[in-house]
């Protein structure tokens, strides 16, 4: 907190914590997801075959994280769709990434330094949505403190924790695997962000909302910009994670964690979705052209 | 319109609007609906060896748009089971299609002249619920144009949309394929009702609701009968969609639409629900007695 | 009701029905629930791997009933989770269960003599939620007499009603059987329990409330203690429920249901899940060690 005080970052993280996500933060948002969506094998098919269910992968790719959000909170669980502009534009990104002419939307965006700048930004909005829904639930249930965690990592981690679900939507189905059984570091960053937002909404943190929203977006974005451009599907949580669970769950201690993960489960595609290597995707995604 | 004027059709509209669907009209829809499943193989299996799965197939089949559409606006799931009188007359309905001795009544209803009233009558129901649908989601939702159509699609698509789901209740799973990837006829027809009556909705069609449901109807009735009568499972619709999915989404061109969807999708099932030919299914399910 | 009137039932009744369940009669709820959660083949390893996977799986087996009740009412499918003292102590049993040194735990409560304890406290809890669930949709819905079935079967059956939901969680898949298909008897005397308490609340039953609690917890206990002690898989209503099917739905008679049933389904595990021999449930358990 030193280093962080000397930055004045207090004053920038309220600034920061205020500023609006609409329109380019979320633009950002919408194009990295449907970029995944894009990198999915099989989804230019259905975008060529069933327009409607390609388009309804891509709203659940944008606004997955406030469709399980309502769910788990018992609300109309399309009720975010009542912000037409926002579907429009997100409906506009899945239009340009899968129909533009010469696939010219989709070479702009996923050409590398405009991508890490899009990654970053989307980061910036998945923080806001944990900080989001845990007020949210806090709201609702003062002392729930469980149910504050489960919403904002449902928030964080968005249609990832309903992949099985949304490839079935694709006429694809891996039940042998899923984001709980194999979290992604985005998932897994959502958990501890959402334990940490809650534990700041529980006064137990002692550090104010803005500040916990500006380091924790700092984070996150450094990470997925780094992993992204150096095609890294590994964790900086590995070390920590492993001796952790070695100790309390006896978990068998994997020191390197990074190649034992996709070893044990070779067949495990969903795990995949985030991390695999760019180059790799991107052929994949030529490929079904 | 000009012919429909001469006919008068907005009073016969508004009094046709204002008609009482129960019971008549709702038991129609209920025996096509548990005729249908009674066409689906596996079901009279099922209604020997449990028929509490049997009976709770059966209540999706003839609820299932009451059920998705709740769920979808965040409501109670099963509110529409406190109407004892319609959960009664359709157990009724099931009770005699599936267990009636020497399957009589399921003989009388399966008889072609009587099915396509039968049909006929089903799909004032549709469009009627439609129309319910779309007004019900205005109501909360005064601009979210998304949601009143997805509503009314639901309402009029009913158990189709979860397919996959009530399959499963009977022990089935055909994962590869699924409603929204393969519509079916009248699944398209829903949504295509459904934009309209939004349209009408948000006074972008200049025309009255009555008006619009008594020629949907009309519309939804002829194109049903007579692809039942003529064991049809073409679409009307097929050749405008083909020129502009081909136009919007560059699907390829399918100029004879109606024998190539069964030729690239052999091994769907559930496309076939609504359309598979009356006779192939009435041979399945008499080998099924 | 006679020998009833004679242990002065109404009094130990009222006095019974009022007793507080937690934390005792919960307490044997959730190390049941657990175990019966370590005795599904590859739980253990789950429980290695993903320790988030397996905590919430243990929460379905405890909250199961709780959410599926919620949602089948349209609220919050999390609210129960604002408990948070009943939370963390299913937390600690799900701990104890898998992770406690030397297995001690898990071994002192699969000891034959303290789980028939255990096993009985359970049926407890369940008795007093179907009449709970059923209470609750009689406030809702005075004359959904269905709305109040479903319920109070859901609050009874718990986690088994979502059973191929919870093997999904855990990577395991098997869509050709589910609970509905194949009830236990658990869910079958929980279908049976909300019928009758259905009955009571709508004054179709001449018996008090307390005294239906009373004499139902007496059945369920007695019933699941004699079923664990000989570990049998029979069911008392079998001879019954199979003449009642044959007359009413034409189901083939099994004078000899109970090794019927298994030989028609050789393949169901689900089934098995809460009636499965005990003996070969240990077996599996500390194979998976």
């Amino acid at each position: 907190m030193d280093v962080l005080g000397v930055l004045n970052l207090g004053e920038v993280g309220v600034y920061f914590s205020k500023m609006a996500m609409f329109p380019v933060f979320d633009l950002a948002y919408y194009i990295v997801s449907i970029l995944y969506l894009k990198y999915e094998p099989g989804s230019v098919e259905v975008s060529r075959k069933s327009p409607v269910a390609s388009w309804l992968c891509a709203m659940l790719y944008c606004f997955g994280s406030y469709i399980l959000a309502d769910i788990i909170l018992g609300v109309c669980p399309i009720d975010y769709f009542h912000n037409n502009s926002h579907i429009l534009l997100a409906t506009a990104v899945w239009y340009l990434i899968f129909y533009c002419p010469l696939n010219l939307f989709y070479k702009c965006v996923a050409f590398l330094p405009i991508k890490l700048v899009l990654v970053a930004l989307k980061e910036v909005v998945r923080a806001r949505k944990i900080a989001a829904g845990v007020h949210h639930a806090h709201h609702a249930y003062h002392h729930g403190y469980i149910i504050m965690i489960i919403t904002g990592y449902v928030k964080g981690s968005g249609v990832a924790l309903m992949s099985n679900f949304e490839q079935l939507l694709r006429g694809v189905w891996k039940p042998e695997t899923n984001e709980i059984l194999n979290m992604s570091f985005p998932t897994k960053a959502s958990l501890y962000g959402a334990i940490l937002f809650t534990l700041q909404e529980a006064h137990l943190l002692p550090v104010s909302k803005s500040t916990l929203i500006c380091v924790f977006t700092l984070f996150m974005a450094t990470s997925k910009v780094f992993m992204t451009a150096r095609h890294s599907h590994g964790s900086p949580f590995a070390l920590v994670e492993s001796w952790v669970c070695h100790l309390l769950f006896g978990s068998p201690l994997a020191s390197a964690d990074d190649h034992h993960a996709p070893a044990a489960t070779p067949v495990s595609p969903v795990k995949t979705k985030e991390e695999l290597s760019e180059g790799t995707r991107k052929r994949k995604a030529k490929k079904a052209e």
